[in-house]
């Protein structure tokens, strides 16, 4: 069979199970869940040792120690996956909502209700968990998932994909089998073959560094949702208080660099640079923050602060996922929004001030995903907003935007109820 | 200067633009929309003109007259589109919009506040009131336009944006240059040009035949949003009420067969055909319809309808868009979503009964942007959905699903409004 008829074998189960999935009401959906948390801890020996073949072939390999350390399968991780989809069985069903709803002046009424998308494709890198996590979402929200994780993490992903799939057809024999799918090869091809069947497949989600997510949607015929890198700002203006930008600026570097709502970029306000740099310099210096100074901060903070250098024109375009922070001074809220309309990645923005007007400004002309008031840009994630789980966070203005939770794995349909009306 | 740099200055203009749409309120939009009306109006005699050489030029080619005819500016025309500038006034201004309002336990009070999408290119053919029309609807939400319509419409195209821009700039001398332009060159590749420039088209919607829609899908690198062929069907249960059925049938086919939501299949209960066939058969023979008949429904009908046909497997999937109509003999609702699911677009599909129970599997298990309980298909509509105004049908999943109005035009940001709120 050639790798087309693979894949087109496989998004066509998914094709079918989607209609099936569409079907299912929430307690079954929940059961299933259940049963997949239950069946993920009973058989965590067995996806230990599939795991284990993994780890085995990738020290062989020349893995960097942190993608190895992502990739290993331990009980805390195995009680993690479990407990994720127990926790999506208690989120309520975001299948069948009713969005709108409103009687026509003919009588003919109209319901805007939500279903699922269809067939979603998730491409990820080393974390086997992502199968887990990913598939429970998709589940939950009436999709069936095709997952292509790294060759490096296969066998882990599909004994997961395995333990998950029996579990449900054993609680609920009718569970359709193409629900969840992991692609089983490993050529790249599979990905632009997948990704080609509009017929069947309706998104694709790549979840991983630039490079993957650009690949992927250099390739695609599908829609992609794209969860792109996050160079987010914060903008200390010149009305802010200065011990809560103090607080913002710090907790919004710090608290943990390596993830995609940290800020990338500190724009401070001409008029209280003075003050307000040597202050979080202070507090950047304990955690060993290294700053990349434009020419004005840079006279402000030098002699004052060990780990300082220039900036140069790309420190603005980078995401550091490191204790690495681009300073600039600039003039006023204005430049600010033209500073990151310019360089960020629309993804999390904030500004510290006590000055309503200059804030509306702000929230009106920063065009990211999450604008922040005073608040830490940390907070964008579907666990913070309230929608209890996230596949991602997106980073397109297409269909999702920002944390994407079940809702947002929904679209929706309109039905039209009538007594016979006609059109004249 | 190469079309890549005239594409990328034309989407640069637009970004640019985009960003100081969104922050014009609704009156300036209504000021604005209401000039660029009057200003159509008054300068009818100069669009004519421009639309005479394209009419000329097209005359001289080897035009089919319905496509000749649509190409052609009457002062009907001009009225039409003057007045379907002032309905986009009159709509509410689907920016600003809370979509939903949450306060976190922390006390991060969370808003998901509509906002505009960005650039819009939009792709259509022969008619240049589309450049009205279109132009029009993403003003309103805030969206700049690209246009880029027919080429034999191009200099009617171009008039038009130039009476628009030039109303809009005289009411309101900030208006930025770049809000409505069309593409100013005939060249096909200026379409993969200016649909592979991610970083400032934000979406594309392509309107027009089968042909033109992939085209555009096949070489688009932002987002599509396509408007495509609608295979409608209805179908008769045996629980339908006959002379409801009748009046449904006839409407959804004959009222205005040549465009998308009207009927293309007609999908009957085999325990009603032999009473239902004969008698529709006879309103249909009314309007010279041509039937397509399966085995069964050809046996039912044959030496009772002039112009039947078998039909063969092509039928099923087939657009007429035409006084032709593909009739199916099915075994219940269950066989008729099979038939929908596999041979529709997704478009607009009924069923007729009277029966709730059998109503509601086929409102479930339709797979549709539009699916109705005993009403026309026909009704797949913004005028007809209450929206006031459509840019067309989409036939995505992801975006907006059927019936495209404002709301349809915009995405959304969350605003994050804090007291100094840390991640912990």
């Amino acid at each position: 069979m050639s790798l087309r008829e693979q894949m087109t074998e496989l998004a066509r189960a998914a094709k079918s199970a989607s209609r099936e999935l569409a079907l299912l009401d929430a307690s079954r959906k929940n059961d299933c869940l259940n049963a997949m948390a239950d069946a993920i801890e009973r058989n965590a020996g067995q996806l230990k040792s599939a795991n284990a073949v993994d780890v085995e072939a990738a020290r062989g390999s020349d893995m960097a120690p942190a993608m190895l350390d992502r990739l290993v399968l331990d009980d805390k991780r195995i009680a993690a996956m479990a407990k994720g989809l127990r926790e999506v069985a208690e989120l309520p069903d975001p299948v069948g909502r009713i969005l709108h709803e409103t009687t026509r002046p003919n009588g003919l009424k109209l319901k805007k209700v939500a279903t699922p998308i269809g067939v979603i494709v998730i491409i990820f890198e080393s974390r086997p968990n992502v199968t887990a996590d990913a598939a429970g979402l998709c589940f939950k929200s009436g999709n069936a998932t095709i997952l292509r994780g790294g060759k490096e993490a296969m066998n882990s992903n599909r004994a997961i994909a395995e333990v998950m799939l029996s579990a449900a057809t054993e609680r609920f024999p009718g569970f359709p089998k193409g629900a969840i799918q992991v692609v089983p090869v490993t050529e790249r091809e599979a990905i632009p073959e997948l990704l080609g069947l509009t017929e069947y497949v309706d998104l694709c989600i790549p979840r991983g560094g630039e490079g993957l997510i650009k690949a992927v949607a250099e390739c695609s015929r599908v829609p992609v949702i794209k969860h792109y890198k996050g160079v987010c700002h914060l903008f200390i203006d010149k009305g802010a208080d200065m011990g809560m930008a103090e607080e913002i600026a710090l907790n919004a570097k710090v608290q943990r660099p390596g993830v995609c709502n940290a800020i990338e970029t500190l724009l401070v306000d001409r008029a209280v640079a003075g003050e307000f740099l040597p202050r979080i310099a202070r507090r950047y210096a304990e955690h060993n923050v290294e700053l990349r100074a434009d020419a004005e901060a840079l006279q402000i903070l030098s002699g004052n602060y060990d780990r300082l250098k220039p900036a140069v024109e790309g420190d603005w375009f980078e995401e550091y996922l490191d204790l690495v922070l681009a300073v600039r001074v600039v003039d006023g809220v204005d430049a600010a929004i033209a500073h990151i309309n310019q360089y960020g990645s629309a993804h999390s923005d904030g500004i510290v001030t006590g000055d309503e007007a200059t804030a509306d400004k702000f929230l009106a002309g920063v065009d990211s995903a999450a604008v922040y008031w005073n608040a830490s840009t940390r907070f964008t994630d579907g666990g913070q907003f309230g929608m209890g789980a996230e596949i991602g966070i997106s980073t397109d203005r297409i269909g999702a935007r920002g944390p994407m939770g079940l809702e947002e794995l929904t679209t929706y349909k309109w039905l039209c109820l009538g007594s016979g009306q006609l059109r004249s």
